[in-house]
């Protein structure tokens, strides 16, 4: 057995050390990127912390260039994977579909492949150049299993479960995420700058009553109680799994809510006002032209450097509401990670770690034949059962609380 | 009769207007600046707007690097003024001054040469390069004046003043310098931001007990009730005259204090946070080398765009606690400008207004021999009387109000 994974950010980081810790299923591991070190630091990192579980099978980095189809075929070809585990950025999502169809090898992603920042890709069409692949899949026999991080992923897999199992009709999913970690800077992104910052200007969009609803960013805020992390202000944004779950489960109306501090919006709002935030290119008095949002991409701290000394928890769930045996019900179905923990086990924080810990269960369910149908798949199609009965057991827990129905 | 103009900024751009409304004194006018086209759009404003009172007199606009004294001394030969005004930046005036004294050419200014804001130049060295040319000034026969604008300039005029006829013993003297306007921008400087940004974050320094205090920007603030725009929060700032008052003028403390809106500083705070204030450059992720103020001053609105929409005033005064006849006593001396009024008149808001009617009043005292001694002098060693006499006639009146003593 061979798993080829293609991308060595801070998600990539996760999943290589959770595929490590799971060898004795996955066989041999390569991991590809455009840049060779973080493929070679990744592999120190999971030797270091005594990931490896059987050494016996052999993990190498490789160098790719992953918007590049034919040195994709070139090097599926080359490494024969089982399954290709796709953990690079959204855009090299569908050059690396073109490339596993081409060689029948099955697929794994965490996030769509659209960029919904960028006006004209937005949330109704998000999925469409990769469903576009649907009947491909089927043809070459392979799988291909989209959007299984944690959100997109395990938000949808709870609210699968939940229609499964818990209700008769459902009025609204609610998926809410919250990160109530502290990096110890008074401001840092959790995630590339550019792309991070591209998302929170991004319009929202929600699904209600078979109909999408566009608007501003930040303009639709609540207060929800956590569990553990207690109350925090969540605001509307554009999301994949909104898109997968209004095609998947019925509901009245679905929509994403991310919590943001007061402080992170005076930083947001105030980068954003003085033009910061764009990606239109100015020039200097010096002359130089630069994009601003570049300029703050290399004035703020590297995400990765923010690990080490991250404390506090993340709690991401799918909070519905709506009706069972007549009666009026609503629950919130969750995760807690704490930051801490996740670094000491494989060296990255919570956000990562939430992300890459729901690719290696869907891949080792893939690898038990559970979710191994020929075809394309998003998670919301897939059994939710066996995956929440996998994903304690490879580093995250789940919960279910029922709340006051209203 | 003649002058040399030398900058063609904001100020500039008023003392020409003023300078213009009274060449029946003044006589011929060169204005001359590294861009000549700055110089040529005065001009043609001052025509404009009808500023050029005697139209049997010149108004010449020249291209001059004022950093280069053979380049100086050659304008001045060719010109032949009575008097050089410099409204250039600050960094220019030791030039400027060295090309006066070989030419034997009389000297004004608006602003210390120092830079305030780099390290190891610092508020009580502000004037040493600028004093260090006091021997040369009485030997060549010319008259030098220094820091004849609104503060530095007439906010010493008026501790004069109150020095003279007000007090017998002063305790404090607060420059007290409020924008009141609106320049409906959410954030903008109104000058050079990369000159504001690096006076904001400097640290500030006050005179007290015959010692230097030096505190970090923002650490010292107070409430003041200002006369008609009423109650500002100020804050202790680094500024020229509290060295040439701590000189000249006898007072047990020494203060200047700039209002900034909450707003205001939050945006600067954001800014600094995130290193956007730093002139260390940074290297984007496509390689491009730039630094980060250069690309805030890009990006922020050109301070010059917002004088056309400017409303509302500015307060400048000095405020000053003592005792006269051996009564407590305090009192604030100050300037209201309207900036639309200011507009209306010169095309420029007020805060280039201030500032450009004290240099041609003083110029005009000057050219009436009431400030013509051979030597370089501070506004604080010369009659404070005579300016009070004729800055009202220039356009802009003051205010004497009485406050209660504590």
């Amino acid at each position: 057995m061979s798993v080829l994974q293609i991308g060595a950010g801070g998600v990539g980081w996760v999943i290589a050390h959770k595929c490590a810790q799971n060898n004795d299923v996955f066989g041999d591991m390569t991991i590809a990127s455009r840049t060779l070190s973080k493929c070679e630091k990744i592999i120190t990192s999971i030797k270091g912390r005594n990931n490896l579980k059987d050494s016996s099978k052999s993990i190498n980095a490789v160098k790719v260039d992953a918007d590049d189809v034919a040195a994709l075929v070139t090097l599926i070809n080359q490494v024969q994977p089982d399954l290709v585990i796709n953990a690079g950025p959204p855009w090299v999502n569908v050059a690396i579909m073109e490339a596993c169809v081409q060689t029948k090898t099955a697929y794994l992603d965490t996030s769509v492949a659209t960029d919904l920042c960028s006006p004209g890709q937005q949330v109704p069409e998000a999925y469409d150049p990769q469903w576009a692949f649907a009947d491909r899949f089927k043809e070459a026999g392979i799988t291909g299993i989209l959007g299984a991080g944690f959100d997109p992923g395990v938000v949808s897999v709870f609210a699968t479960y939940a229609h499964k199992h818990l209700f008769d009709e459902i009025d609204s999913i609610d998926v809410m995420d919250v990160n109530a970690g502290d990096h110890g800077q008074k401001f840092a992104t959790n995630f590339d700058p550019e792309t991070n910052m591209l998302e929170i200007q991004g319009d929202s969009f929600y699904y209600e009553d078979k109909q999408w609803h566009q608007v501003p960013c930040h303009s639709r805020m609540m207060e929800f109680d956590f569990p553990v992390v207690g109350k925090q202000k969540v605001y509307s944004m554009a999301h994949d799994e909104v898109r997968s779950m209004a095609e998947y489960i019925p509901a009245k109306r679905i929509e994403f809510w991310m919590g943001f501090s007061d402080s992170y919006l005076n930083y947001f709002n105030v980068m954003r006002t003085i033009g910061l935030l764009s990606t239109e290119p100015v020039t200097t008095c010096d002359g130089i032209t630069v994009e601003p949002l570049k300029v703050l991409k290399a004035i703020l701290p590297d995400p990765t450097s923010l690990a080490p000394g991250y404390t506090g928890k993340t709690c991401i769930g799918t909070w519905l509401r709506g009706k069972k045996d007549g009666a009026a019900k609503s629950v919130f179905i969750y995760n807690i990670c704490d930051h801490k923990a996740s670094y000491n086990e494989v060296e990255h924080q919570a956000i990562s770690y939430t992300t890459g810990v729901p690719a290696i269960t869907a891949a080792l369910l893939y690898f038990q034949g559970k979710w191994s149908d020929k075809g394309l798949f998003n998670v919301e199609q897939l059994n939710p059962d066996h995956f929440l009965d996998l994903m304690p057991t490879i580093g995250l827990t789940w919960e279910v609380v029922e709340l006051p129905a209203e």
